[in-house]
C-alpha cells in the first residue's frame, strides 16, 4: 500500500492563506514538522509526509455560505486498516481546529480491501431470507423498555405474522430484566421456526447487543449459539471498531444492523463534524455493517434528499470489491410511501416501518399485510389504489395515510 | 437507583409547542407511547417513563441567537452504568432530531457511583510521581511517525532530562514498525529507571494504546507487565466504553491519559452535538480517565475560557465520591504562560508543552528546564523575570515567547 493516499476533503472558511493552512494540516497530522528539518531527516520522513492534493475557494456550504475545500492526502503507510486509526489521523486533533468539517474521504482500493466490509451484504441477507426481486420489510417493536417477555412475544408474533422479513429491538433497550436477552432469543427463535414450518417464510430477529465492549464478541457468539438470527448494534456509542471485530469473528455469521444513534451529533452541523455519507455510509460499510439505518428524507426531521442519496450510494456502489450493505431509510414510512421509496432507493433497500405498522387500524398484522401488498404492487408497477381493491388492509392504510407520489 | 433521574438538558430553537416537544422526547426515548395506552399498561410502564423537568424559553446560544432549553428526566432504571447506554438513551435518536444540542447532564449520585471513575486520579498520579504542591509538567514527542526506535529514544531522553514528569506518544502513532510498542516500552523504561536511580525523580511514559478494541484490555495488561507506566488512549475513536473496561481491570494499574481526538466533531457546533464539558469532562471522568487533554483557552484555535473552565470543573469538582482527574489544557503553552495557567487551573493541572519544549533555543532539555523554573517561580509567587536571572534557560524562553499576564 505504499505510494497511496487516503484523501480527506475538509470544508473550511474561505479566507486567509489556505495554502499555508493546507500545508500545516498535511505536515501536522503526519510527520509533525518539515521546513526546519535537516535534509537527511527529510529524506527519511518523506514517505510518511502528508500532501496537499487540492485547494478550492468559492465553494458553497449547506447553509449557502461561502467556504473553501482543502483536500489532503495521508500516506496509507501511516494507517492501520481500522476506523480508530483512520478517524484519529484525518479528523482527530483537526476536529478541534475551529470551523472545519470533514466532507469527503477517498480511500485507495488496497486500503479498502484491508477492511472486512459486510460479511453477508445485500446478497447474503437475501439468501438468508430467500427473498429476491423486492425491497425487504422490517418492523420495530412499538416499545421494549419495561415490557415483560410475554408482552414482547405477543408484539413479536404479530409483526412476524403481518409478513415482515425482519424485526428489530429498540436501540434504547439496555435494561431488560423483565425479558432477558437470551430468553428473548430462545422464545422468539421458537416463534420464527414455527412460522417457517407453517409458511415456509424465514424471518430474522435483530436483538440489541449490549454489555461491556470487550465482551461483545463473546456475547454475540453466545447469542448466535443460542439461536440469534441477526444483531442490532449502536455502532457510534460503542465505537466503530467493535463492529469490525464482530464482523471478523467467523462464529458470528449473522447479519449486523447498524443503528445510527448519536450520528446526528457528528453530522448535523453545516460547518463542523463529519458528513452523514461518511459517518453512516463509508465507515459503516468498511467496518462491516450488513444493514445501515439512517433518517429517511421523508420524516418530520428528514436527512435532506441529496445527503440521503449520497449515503445510499456509499452503501451500494462498487467499493474495491466490498459487499454492498442494505440502506434502511427510517422514519415517516407508511404503505403509501412504498412507490416513492422504490423510486428513490431501488429494489435493494429495506422498508423500515414503526408507526406505519403499529398504527394501522387493524394493528401490526394489518400493517404488515398492507406493506406486503404495497411492495408487491410497487415492484409490479401496479398503482397502490388498484392493489387496495383486493387488499382491505392496504385500503385502510391508504385511507389513513394516503399515497405519496 | 429507583425513583431517580438522569436529567439531560437540550438546547433547541425557541419556537413551536415546546411542551409538546419535551413530552414527545420524554415518552419517545423511554416507553415509546403514552397517551394511547390503556390504564393498566400505563400503571405498568409509569416507572420507566421519562418526565419533563423544565422548559426555559428566551435563552441564548453560543452564537448569541435565541434558543430554548428543555430538561428531560430519564429514569435511572432504564440505564446501565456505561456510556453507550447513557449516550444512546439521552442523545441517540435525538441527535438526529434537527437543531438540537445536548448542553447539560445531571446524574444522580447512586448512578455515578456505579461507574468506576478514575483509578488513580489526581492524588494517585501525584503519589506515583512523588510530586505535590505544584502542577505537573508533560511533554509530547515532536513527532513519532516514521522515526526509528533510536531516534525516538534520543527525543525521549532529552525530554526526561529536561525535567518533565510525563512524556506522551503522539496520538496519531498507529503504525510503529520502526519502533514497535513493546520495544519502546522496554527501552524507555530502562531510561526512566536509570534517570530515577541517578536523580531520584520518577517520570511516566504514556504509550499510545492501539489495536482491535476487543484486544485492548489484553494489550494494556501486557504493556503494563512489560513495564509501561502510563497509557494514552484515543477515547472517542475507540469509544468511551473501552476506557471504562481498561479502568476496571485490576491488572492495568497505571494512569490513563484520555486524548480528545475527534471531540471537536461532537462539541464544536453552536447548535448541534454535545457540549465540551460533557464530552471531555463528565463522560471521561465517569469512564475512568486519570488525565484528560483538551484545547486550552490560549492556543491559536482555543476552546473559549468559559467552556474550558466548565470542563475543568467537571474533572475536579466533587462528583459523588469519584476521584478527580487532572485537567490537561493543551496548545499554546510556553514557559511565560505558567503564571496564567496557575491562575486559571490551580495547582492541580498538567502543564502540557509541545512547541514550548522542542522550540526552545537550547532544545528540549532547555525547554524542560525553563518550564521547571517557571513552575517553581509561579508556585512561589516569584515573578518569572526575577527567576530568569538565575536560570538562563528560562531567560531564553522569556526572550522568545514573552510573559503572559
Ligand atoms: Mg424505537
Ligand atoms: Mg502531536
Amino acid at each position: 500500500m505504499t505510494n497511496e493516499w487516503v484523501v480527506a476533503t475538509y470544508q473550511v472558511p474561505d479566507d486567509g492563506d489556505l495554502r499555508k493552512k493546507a500545508e500545516s494540516i498535511a505536515v501536522g497530522l503526519t510527520v509533525g514538522t518539515w521546513t526546519d528539518l535537516p535534509a537527511a531527516r527529510r529524506a527519511e520522513l518523506e514517505p510518511y509526509k502528508g500532501v496537499v492534493v487540492d485547494i478550492r475557494r468559492g465553494q458553497v456550504a449547506a447553509d449557502r455560505s461561502r467556504v473553501a475545500h482543502l483536500a489532503i492526502g495521508y500516506p496509507v503507510r501511516n494507517l492501520r486498516a481500522d476506523i480508530p486509526s483512520l478517524l484519529t489521523t484525518v479528523f482527530g486533533k483537526l476536529s478541534m481546529d475551529g470551523r472545519i468539517r470533514l466532507i469527503d474521504l477517498k480511500l485507495p482500493d488496497a486500503f479498502v480491501r484491508a477492511f472486512p466490509g459486510p460479511r453477508l451484504g445485500i446478497a447474503g441477507v437475501r439468501q438468508r431470507l430467500g427473498v429476491w426481486g423486492r425491497p425487504l420489510l422490517m418492523s420495530i417493536f412499538k416499545s421494549c423498555i419495561g415490557l415483560s417477555l410475554a408482552e414482547l412475544h405477543e408484539q413479536f408474533v404479530a409483526q412476524v405474522e403481518g409478513g415482515v422479513d425482519l424485526v428489530k429491538d429498540d436501540e434504547i433497550f439496555f435494561v431488560d430484566d423483565r425479558a432477558p436477552v437470551f430468553e428473548r432469543i430462545a422464545l422468539f427463535r421458537e416463534a420464527l421456526d414455527a412460522h417457517e414450518a407453517k409458511t415456509g417464510r424465514r424471518v430474522l430477529y435483530a436483538v440489541n447487543l449490549t454489555g461491556p465492549v470487550d465482551e461483545l464478541v463473546d456475547r454475540a457468539r453466545e447469542a448466535v449459539r443460542q439461536g440469534a438470527t441477526a444483531l442490532l448494534l449502536n455502532v457510534l456509542p460503542y465505537g466503530y471498531d467493535i463492529l469490525q471485530r464482530l464482523r471478523e469473528d467467523p462464529d458470528i455469521a449473522v447479519p449486523i444492523l447498524a443503528h445510527p444513534a448519536l450520528a446526528g451529533a457528528l453530522y448535523a452541523s453545516p460547518h463542523h463534524g463529519i458528513a452523514a455519507p461518511i459517518v453512516l455510509g463509508t465507515l459503516m460499510r468498511l467496518a462491516g455493517a450488513d444493514l445501515v439505518l439512517f433518517p429517511s428524507p421523508y420524516g418530520t426531521v428528514p436527512l435532506d434528499a441529496a445527503k440521503a442519496f449520497a449515503l445510499r450510494d456509499r452503501l451500494v456502489e462498487p467499493f474495491a470489491g466490498l459487499a454492498p450493505a442494505f440502506p434502511v431509510p427510517s422514519a415517516g414510512i407508511h404503505p403509501g410511501m412504498v412507490p416513492r421509496l422504490l423510486a428513490d432507493f431501488g429494489l435493494d433497500h429495506v422498508v423500515n416501518a414503526g408507526g406505519g405498522i403499529h398504527g394501522h387500524p387493524d394493528g401490526p398484522r394489518g400493517g404488515g399485510e398492507a406493506f406486503v401488498a404495497a411492495i408487491e404492487a410497487a415492484v409490479a408497477g401496479v398503482p397502490l389504489e388498484e392493489q387496495a381493491k383486493t387488499c382491505p388492509a392496504l385500503d385502510k392504510a391508504l385511507a389513513k395515510w394516503g399515497v405519496v407520489a
